[in-house]
């Protein structure tokens, strides 16, 4: 089975980063990492003990090139592998792989988490969400992501997009939710800390049983004289206001009530 | 040091069933658990082989009476404690002390968690938030606390409740937001299994690092040609676009922008 001999990575950001480090960790060392910006290329020698090139000589000879650009720059890069052999690849949650249609043959590799340099994170148990433009390189792909996930899923374009809207509500928004608590805490001269064990026990049975079964509190329940009262504790602040009123009537709208706690 | 020697419970739901459970973990043995309704008490005596009592003789006997009923109850239930010579507590997150003030000594024995019958949660990570009227009865009910929770956390009434608000955000309210992407999930034919890496990592760093730091995403990016598709995205559903306008709003007013994905 053919696999990929020569991987390129593009970029110099987390993603790139962490691509690189997961390959090495599998003992795959990138043949090459293009990196334009001189400081940034030093850099990522220095931390990663690997290859990087400022033209694209060695990347057209490569066998995968896996784009971890900004989405704005997708496109640009793109336009220096017209004539490549390989399979390009990008890593955005949200651009279509439309994008690189130009090159022959091309695809998507995009890691469903958020990534930072600082961290280290293994890929064992995150999703790789993959597509390529024809079956065979779909399923080189897939066979090339295996190595580093246990969960590697093809997905269209359409599919990732509802993915990456749907991780806006599950990750940045449930953010938001926490940043709200903490502000609240702090007002009281508590911290967030103290909620730890609540939203952990929450997350954790909400993915056995589902949101939908998992959810309690005053809008659940219908308790209508707590919610008056949080309404006017947040008398202070109308966007927090404005967020406490839109999800509870959210949930007293979309939810069967519900007696528990 | 004196020490709560007879331990009376009183109610039949989740906190009644999760503080039986919790005590008798820790070899004491309750009192007496006062239950009204006689199938609830013959469940509760088989499920956790307590002694239930349906009159308040023998819960005027013990020392310490845990009211671990509903909040609108919590007023009728006192009602019988008025001679009471012990201390009398409530379970409320909401309901201020002063409901039992007509006891001679009253108090608060508030788990921050959310409770099910069904789920075994142990108690030495979850922060117990307790009060009591005078200085000897805080610090008796601090240390019978302690034998449950390495987390004692004495607060006052406008404390208590700040956290019941901070509650319903990252609890409640989160929930919802995975909700939300559960269901945007399901309508492409994926599930939210998907997405419990993302989100487990995403609380991690939060934790460790604040939710104002571990901020990602479009609205944290200003990237507003993602924003932009995304409310395209959920024009089927005005609520759900509502909710993705008011939270992205948000961010963008109150977050300083961030590069990062």
């Amino acid at each position: 089975m053919p696999q990929f001999g020569k991987i390129a990575i593009i970029g110099a950001g987390n993603v790139a980063y962490t691509l690189c480090k997961i390959l090495k960790s599998k003992e795959i060392e990138p043949y090459c990492i293009f990196v334009r910006n001189p400081e940034k290329a030093a850099k990522m020698h220095e931390d990663l003990g690997v290859e990087t090139v400022s033209d694209y000589e060695k990347v057209l000879e490569s066998d995968l090139s896996i784009i971890a650009v900004k989405d704005d720059a997708i496109a640009d890069v793109s336009e220096h592998l017209l004539d490549y052999k390989g399979l390009v690849v990008h890593t955005s949650g949200t651009k279509s792989s439309e994008l690189l249609n130009r090159c022959m043959r091309f695809g998507i590799f995009y890691p469903l988490q958020t990534m930072s340099k600082e961290r280290e994170i293994s890929f064992d148990e995150i999703p790789l969400l993959i597509y390529a433009n024809s079956p065979d390189d779909v399923e080189m792909l897939g066979r090339f992501a295996k190595q580093f996930s246990n969960k590697v899923v093809f997905c269209d374009d359409e599919q990732r997009k509802a993915i990456h809207l749907a991780a806006v509500y599950v990750s940045n928004f449930t953010n938001v939710m926490l940043g709200i608590g903490d502000k609240l805490l702090k007002n009281n001269g508590l911290t967030l800390d103290l909620m730890k064990p609540l939203v952990m026990e929450m997350i954790q049975k909400l993915f056995e049983i589902s949101p939908e079964k998992a959810l309690t509190g005053p809008a659940r329940r219908g308790d209508f004289a707590t919610i008056e009262e949080h309404v006017k504790m947040l008398s202070d602040n109308s966007q927090e206001q404005g967020i406490y009123k839109m999800l509870t009537n959210y949930i007293l709208e979309n939810y069967q009530k519900n007696e528990k706690l």
